[in-house]
């Protein structure tokens, strides 16, 4: 184990008590997951079928109906139930707790008699069992049940789910590794890794860490396992969608292209990627691996230097999913899947726990208010899987280029990885709050919220912070009991200027990795920060083609957008004032402040006919009213999609 | 027939003699077609076999080796056949000749004793004769070999490769028809119904205008003869691709949505909606169907005024080769098919016969100057398929939607269309300079060139046009034996202003549909035009998102760009001053200026490891070197690709 492992504190004590955050998390616990519960036991009518808990039934004899959906249909329940565990930690729930019991009581009578428990293959393909690694996201759906078991264990005490998986967990022990009768592979999706370290953190059985560190080690190796299991099978493939033919041998696409450490940017599938960085940042915080750990840092910084949208979004391409190339950040047809962004945000939390970097934070930040609130709809009830930065309806449905652009939040889908992926990151949000080591405490992330937590000497040190951040610059961090500790406060990378005061005089502190350092010397102390919340004008680098001769609209960390309900359609003719002379509005759309911007604009007046003519010049001012990013398409007056982009023309 | 058809002259009497048009063809003569004759002959190593010559080799029953390609080999040595006959119209060659003739009874040969000729059923499917209308090309393969025999017979006299066709077309006639015993079937691809009406016009046998009609007439009508033929082939397809699979059942794709003459907008495959209109124009243009003729003149003005791009390419996605929708022109995916652009070019040739109108001759000419030259590298033995506005070499390596893009020129290709097509058309290019009918004489194109052409009354009129358009903008029009025709000059839209003189003298001509009217008393008459050559800006509709906030230079009908070797890399950033100071410069590629405009750029400096930052504003002065689009890729330094754009931010 490494030195200074800085932890998160425990969900239980950390309350989002107002603001978007906390209304988010409100409206998970109060729609999205009554709403989601009823989809995975396909009880609501007209929405794409799930069969996630039907499926268990199944598998545990107690059902006869047909299995249904795909071969990772399980990680669903996993991430719910994850999604679960994380709102009892904040907030009681006797029914809700009663009826996850009720789910795990139905997987433990899913599982097998060896540990096994998967029910597609225990349904459909029992002779089929870790026969297709690389294909049939068996050791995916194990990493999801699994981190869902040691969040409930964290949640509630109870160890049913724990124990259930652990005997799955041994079972895969047993199974995968080095020795003469073991499979020596690694999981076709990552999410095996991060989720063994995760239960060695909850039992502190070395052999889970052991295991994670056998899967990574083992990725990208040769002899090259895939082949190895291809020829086993017979040269055939039983995914249910490959109908015997083997897939295309792309070994970027699962990371599979060289040994992990020898990776330094990324490459592939953006979900598998995100995933197998946590597996790697965590691995490498119990056992000491440099290698592994620097690997990761290669792979983070070219991603938040290279291949990020200013959303916090990843993986720009529809084609495998994937990361594409460095700068390629096309805005309209963006993949930027809900669940990469999961993904990215964990791994950054875990890279954070390494060693605290601002940079990461002002990340794992600029996903939390932007690309991962996109996802779903402000009511709860419908999500995007496929996050565009642009939509102009013309185009989306003129090319198939654009089929993976949905331009209106869906109520489920076929492969329903990101609503129950958003949903449990952020119910899981209080934990990126803050990091602890030692008496030293880290703040990374605004929020009016209420925490808790024991220092190593045993001390509970109590901090609220107090603001309507992000909608307003002004944070007020009280610490109770904190005499003695070092707090670390992270200055935001968007923020010119921020002043800090203690007891209402202006101090100066230290730089310390992007953080602000202050020395807590009473056992109730007040420290305030004021940030600068003008609204401000933003650029992508020069290399960033499509991002080229235009400008975004941020305030704090919330990047903004035009909307045609707002500015009518023809977006991409928008031109804002580059004085920067942005109104924040009266007017508030779910909390936050909309804008007004000075601009011009092109207009259609005498065309005629022509589709080219000799340039007139003339653009008639206007003005162009935005809103947040992360709520775009919840007002659309048309149910088959508006215009919405965030890159103006400058 | 139309009271008023308009005819072109016969290539014979018409010789471009220098500049833009005339060193192409030069180029197609000396170069081109030789290579393109060795690629059909397989003799040139290391590029993408062809096999289409050997293939009637086969089919006569004088090789024994196997059939190679596509179902639609043939048509390549039909297109090919033609550009020799246009080349042979305006260039005497004993040896192209005899090569050509040796050609001819090749297919002679290879044609079966009922008149049948298409080499891909004769040897591989001869039981599938005609039972597979839809995917496999016979008619369409059958048009271009007819298309062939006319160029060839109006060339030389000689009635070979004429009687050969008729003898097929009889066959056809025979066949498709809606008689008791005939297939009630138009042709998947059009072309048939063009060749069709030109070889009407060589023999003057009503049967093949009548079959012209009656495959236009059965196009999209019920009971649908697709699905007729599918069931009676027992729901299987022997198109060599397809692998006995139904192809997706997209009537939009193949133009049989509806009667043709209930379109109004394009649809569909590009190729085939061009060839297709073609058809309708010729076919309207020898039967009085108003109708018919009107769908045709809606689909073309919707055409040009939404769906082509500033360089007369059309066919905007890669998905089915297709039009999209209206205003829908990316720039960097843009398919714009070299073939569509000959499509569009003879369409609206024969939309022109029917009725003069400057509008249609206008796009001719983008099409003559920007986008049908792009498709040929200048030593004429490399070739695009597709031609995309812009190449971003990092975005287009990083993502497959960009996959159809090519971003240097292709030595030939599997599916080869478009090398020969280009070749007939430049090789034909003279017929388009002019138009004919009782005493009024039609300037479309200006050129170097000598021309002359009988009247009705008998007299032979030679003109003469002494200039170097495009690249300067006095055209002088000599006209001899001429006294009292009309002649009708066309006024380039692109053009501001337009100075008309004759004798020294200043006149202001009459205005008819875009051509100015001037009447020729004498019988050496000279008329002098002079064009303002000053480079312009251009902006696009504001609807055309892809061109939103830029500007294109061109100069006269000229569309410019930047290149990377001229200017270096990140072109998206270039802005151009709107002040229109562009110069022209002396320095001259392949003949035409190179030009010099004033502009901005940002930089990369300071940005550090900065994905995103606060905007900065700055912008560096800089000159922008631009050359024509029709150029551009023949300097590149990396074999690779380099960047090229049409489109500067404003």
């Amino acid at each position: 184990m490494k030195p200074n492992v800085y932890r998160n504190p425990d969900l239980h004590h950390v309350h989002l008590t107002g603001g978007f955050l906390a209304e988010y998390q409100r409206v998970i616990r109060d729609e999205a997951m009554p709403y989601q519960w009823k989809v995975l036991n396909d009880q609501i009518e007209g929405v794409e079928k799930s069969g996630a808990i039907e499926n268990f039934r199944i598998a545990a004899g107690e059902s006869e109906n047909k299995y249904y959906g795909t071969c990772f249909q399980d990680s669903d329940v996993g991430k719910w139930l994850e999604a679960v565990a994380y709102v009892l930690s904040w907030n009681e729930d006797e029914e809700l707790e009663a009826c996850a019991d009720e789910v795990i009581e139905l997987l433990a009578r899913a599982q097998q008699e060896d540990g096994y428990l998967n029910t597609f293959f225990t349904v459909e393909q029992p002779q089929n069992r870790f026969k297709n690694i690389r294909e049939c996201d068996e050791l995916y759906c194990f990493g999801h049940l699994t981190e869902a078991a040691v969040a409930y264990y964290n949640a509630t005490g109870k160890r049913r789910m724990l124990d259930v998986m652990c005997r799955y967990a041994d079972l895969i022990c047993r199974t995968f590794g080095d020795g003469p009768d073991q499979i020596r592979a690694c999981d076709g999706h990552p999410e095996a890794e991060t989720a063994l370290v995760r239960l060695y953190e909850a039992t502190g059985e070395p052999r889970y860490l052991e295991q994670a560190g056998f899967q990574l080690n083992t990725r990208g190796s040769e002899p090259y396992y895939y082949d190895i299991e291809w020829e086993r099978r017979g040269r055939t493939s039983f995914h249910p969608h490959l109908q015997g033919e083997k897939p295309s041998d792309d070994r970027e696409y699962d990371q599979s292209v060289c040994p992990v450490r020898a990776l330094d940017h990324p490459v592939g599938h953006a979900v598998k990627m995100g995933y197998l960085l946590s597996g790697m940042a965590g691995y490498s915080l119990y056992h000491e691996d440099p290698e592994m750990f620097d690997a990761c840092r290669k792979i983070v910084d070219r991603i938040l230097s290279r291949q990020m949208y200013i959303t916090g979004a990843v993986g720009a391409t529809r084609h495998k999913e994937a990361f594409t190339r460095d700068y390629h950040l096309p805005n309209d047809t963006a993949y930027a899947e809900t669940c990469a962004s999961v993904a990215l945000m964990t791994a950054l939390n875990w890279m954070l726990r390494h060693e605290p970097n601002a940079q990461y934070a002002d990340a794992m930040e600029r996903i939390a208010y932007n690309a991962l609130p996109a996802g779903m709809a402000l009511d709860g009830k419908s999500f995007f899987y496929v996050n565009p930065l642009e939509v102009y309806p013309g185009d989306v449905r003129a090319d198939h280029d654009y089929d993976s652009v949905k331009m209106v939040r869906q109520k489920w889908f076929a492969c329903a990885c990101c609503p129950p992926n958003l949903v449990r990151q952020f119910a899981a949000m209080g934990q990126f709050l803050y990091m602890i080591q030692g008496n030293a405490v880290y703040v990374n992330l605004f929020a009016q919220s209420e925490a808790e937590f024991s220092l190593e000497d045993g001390r509970m040190v109590r901090i609220r912070q107090q603001t309507d951040y992000p909608w307003d610059g002004r944070v007020c961090i009280r610490i109770r009991n904190g005499g003695g500790i070092r707090l670390y406060v992270r200055r935001p990378q968007w923020c010119a200027s921020i002043r800090f005061e203690r007891g209402g005089a202006e101090i100066h502190p230290e730089d310390r990795n992007g953080y602000a350092e202050l020395e807590i010397d009473a056992d109730d102390a007040t420290v305030s920060m004021e940030m600068d919340m003008r609204p401000y004008l933003v650029e992508a680098h020069p290399r960033v083609r499509a991002d080229a001769g235009r400008t975004a609209v941020m305030r704090g960390p919330v990047v903004y957008c035009a909307e045609e309900c707002d500015n009518g359609p023809l977006l991409h003719n928008l031109r804002i004032s580059q004085k920067e002379d942005i109104q924040v509005l009266s007017d508030r759309l779910f909390g936050a402040p909309m804008l007004r911007a000075a601009g011009t604009c092109v207009t259609e007046d005498g065309w005629a006919n022509a589709l080219y003519r000799r340039r007139t010049g003339g653009e008639r001012a206007r003005s162009i009213v935005l809103i947040p990013y992360a709520f775009w398409g919840n007002r659309a007056q048309s149910c088959d999609g508006e215009e919405m982009r965030i890159w103006l023309l400058k």
